[in-house]
């Protein structure tokens, strides 16, 4: 029986990671969670798993009441109150499904702690590959990626680490794919919200459609297999079948396939890296698979790849800047204070003007990201 | 420094090999071969692999004079020549890339004897399958596929084997994929020996067109991966990218892609099942990745998967009544006295008229092969 910590139960991972932990009662225990928006959840979620002790809520509103309502359950909200979730719990795995920047404290304290970490959270790697890299050298804990590419080019290079040369992330392109750059000055937040193959959160679908989710995961990817950004490709495969591919000493690939499920790269994180019998999925049949085309990466089109690959390669507190440029920028933009484009530039406006910390500690990471908002803030009211 | 002995060295297997071992003196030795029709390329060879000491000639007549310009190496023909080729070497690995029940015969012989065999022929194990498992099962020998596609799936199955359900081989489809039945009564053998993707010999391009080669694979993946043939399915896929899959219990799939080179499976074979960096082979670049066309099987359309299986689920003496009506068919297609449909109705003739033999040794393997011959080659004069 395994005990779980899931950050991020309302999100679109948050609610498949559910999904699966409710059809392996036997195997799971859910012992704690976090909830951002749809605290509704709250109530659904302790009936189902009555083995929760302790609830994260953004909303501290309900606190009393729920309080009430379930006196042996400690709840916790405010700034410190992911990190007293953690502290209060004995769990064998936290799942880190959170948006942002804020996922990279938990993971951090997670490992330290002992805690394996099963994480959808991109920023924390983008941010703080470094230090949690640091963490897993010691050997005692684990970080087990769920995007669905970093599952595929785990399942890809297991056991065949020693003649792999190449890692190749497949991206759908997103919704502007077939756009030309002056087309894409004049999208619309409903266009860029319209992901052609995934269903996902607002944040990840507009970093989807800019391409910058696909730099970040280069960057996770960097950190989850020790490769080198420059071996490291993009390759658009619109279906969305291919989840990626990794490129052999012999001059083959092999190639994870599957629906576009996300139950299934959870699955494998939920077990430790292993494929399980049983758990719910769509299935990709032999009389559904689709035509599979593919393009190669146009840098010219969506510069922010190579963007995410020359921060990677200065490092430092380089990659916090981006993530934080980005997070800001993609925001300014769904509440259309920004143009598309306009994500773009304001990223490429924080990165030049941006001062590189070498080897920064957590705290100097806060402090970078906390500053780079309100650099970056102002800068998009000044211009924008 | 692996000693090999290659079996079918003018063939297209043969000469691939033959460039791969060109290409690292400094890892094999040559210390055998056989040549059927090119017996031009003898001299070539011995100059090539001057560790060369043993050499089979299908054609006698020239013996006297090479032996007397190569004085140190042994000629072998005729009948039990193969066998004694085999004998008068202490080799590692032998390479069986003979066309047709011919290589069942030295299959046996080379691991009877602890030799491990890479082995392109196909009909060995169709026929003998049984039997060459059951001196593997010892544990001393190996056998390695060089078929691009069960080196496709032994690739993804390594180190997967507890989750794999099951096996789907790919196929070209042939040039015949899209004719109907009616258009099909009318090919030439010129449109039969034009294969889509793959240059080959003409007896397996004929297999192609018909599908009797991959209902061989069929039969090979069952005896090489212990799958039971129910488990093994194909799938059409006219561009010859993705050489094979393996389907998991998790819902998703490991592929093997790569370009349509026949080198990359011969080299994987010939280093005991790993990939080596620097071999000769073409590139699939990412550029160079083709759209991806798939099909499910049309049964109705090409029975000649079905009846294959059909023929291992039977078993016994039947899997070779299916083998030897196959090879006579096809040669007199090739010679124009049967049309392209007849081979499979001189297929279904054999195996309904064939009487069974339950656990049939090799000599009873042979006689059944003799007698199909004679009663497929009467059938086929008093019929066509």
């Amino acid at each position: 029986m395994k005990k779980i910590l899931l950050l991020g139960a309302s999100g679109s991972i948050g609610r498949q990671t559910i999904d699966i932990l409710q059809s392996r009662r036997e195997d799971f225990s859910l012992l704690g969670f976090s909830v951002g928006n749809q605290d509704n959840l709250i109530v659904s979620l302790i009936t189902s798993f009555p083995e929760v002790q302790s609830i994260f809520l953004l909303n501290k509103r309900r606190i009393p009441e729920l309080s009430k309502q379930f006196p042996h359950i400690n709840f916790f909200s405010g700034e410190d109150g992911i990190k007293r979730l953690i502290e209060s719990l004995q769990v064998d795995l936290m799942i880190n499904a959170l948006v942002g920047f804020i996922g990279l404290e938990p993971t951090i304290l997670a490992l330290q702690q002992g805690i394996d970490v099963a994480t959808a959270n991109k920023e924390a790697l983008v941010v703080g590959g470094k230090l949690i890299n640091e963490i897993i050298a010691s050997g005692k804990v684990h970080l087990y990626p769920i995007d669905s590419e970093h599952v595929a080019i785990s399942k890809a290079l297991k056991g065949n680490e020693q003649t792999a040369q190449r890692l190749i992330l497949t991206a759908s392109g997103g919704p502007f794919l077939h756009l030309s750059r002056t087309e894409m000055t004049k999208v619309t937040v409903q266009e860029a919200l319209h992901h052609p193959s995934w269903k996902m959160g607002k944040k990840i679908t507009i970093d989807s459609a800019t391409l910058m989710n696909k730099g970040f995961e280069i960057i996770e990817a960097h950190y989850l297999f020790n490769f080198p950004v420059d071996k490291i490709d993009v390759l658009f495969h619109p279906e969305s079948k291919i989840h990626s591919l990794v490129y052999f000493a012999d001059g083959s690939y092999l190639a994870d396939i599957g629906p576009s499920d996300m139950r299934i790269p959870i699955g494998y994180a939920l077990y430790g890296g292993q494929r399980k019998v049983g758990l719910p999925h769509n299935d990709l049949t032999l009389d559904s698979f689709p035509t599979f085309h593919f393009e190669p990466l146009d840098d010219e089109k969506f510069p922010l790849v190579s963007i995410a690959k020359e921060a990677i390669r200065i490092g430092g507190s380089l990659p916090c800047v981006l993530n934080a440029a980005n997070e800001v920028a993609v925001y300014a933009f769904l509440e259309e204070q920004i143009p598309f484009l306009g994500i773009e530039e304001v990223i490429k406006w924080a990165l030049d003007n941006a001062k590189v910390i070498g080897e920064p500690s957590l705290e100097e990471l806060i402090a970078v990201d906390k500053m780079t908002r309100t650099l970056v803030t102002n800068y998009i009211k000044g211009k924008y």
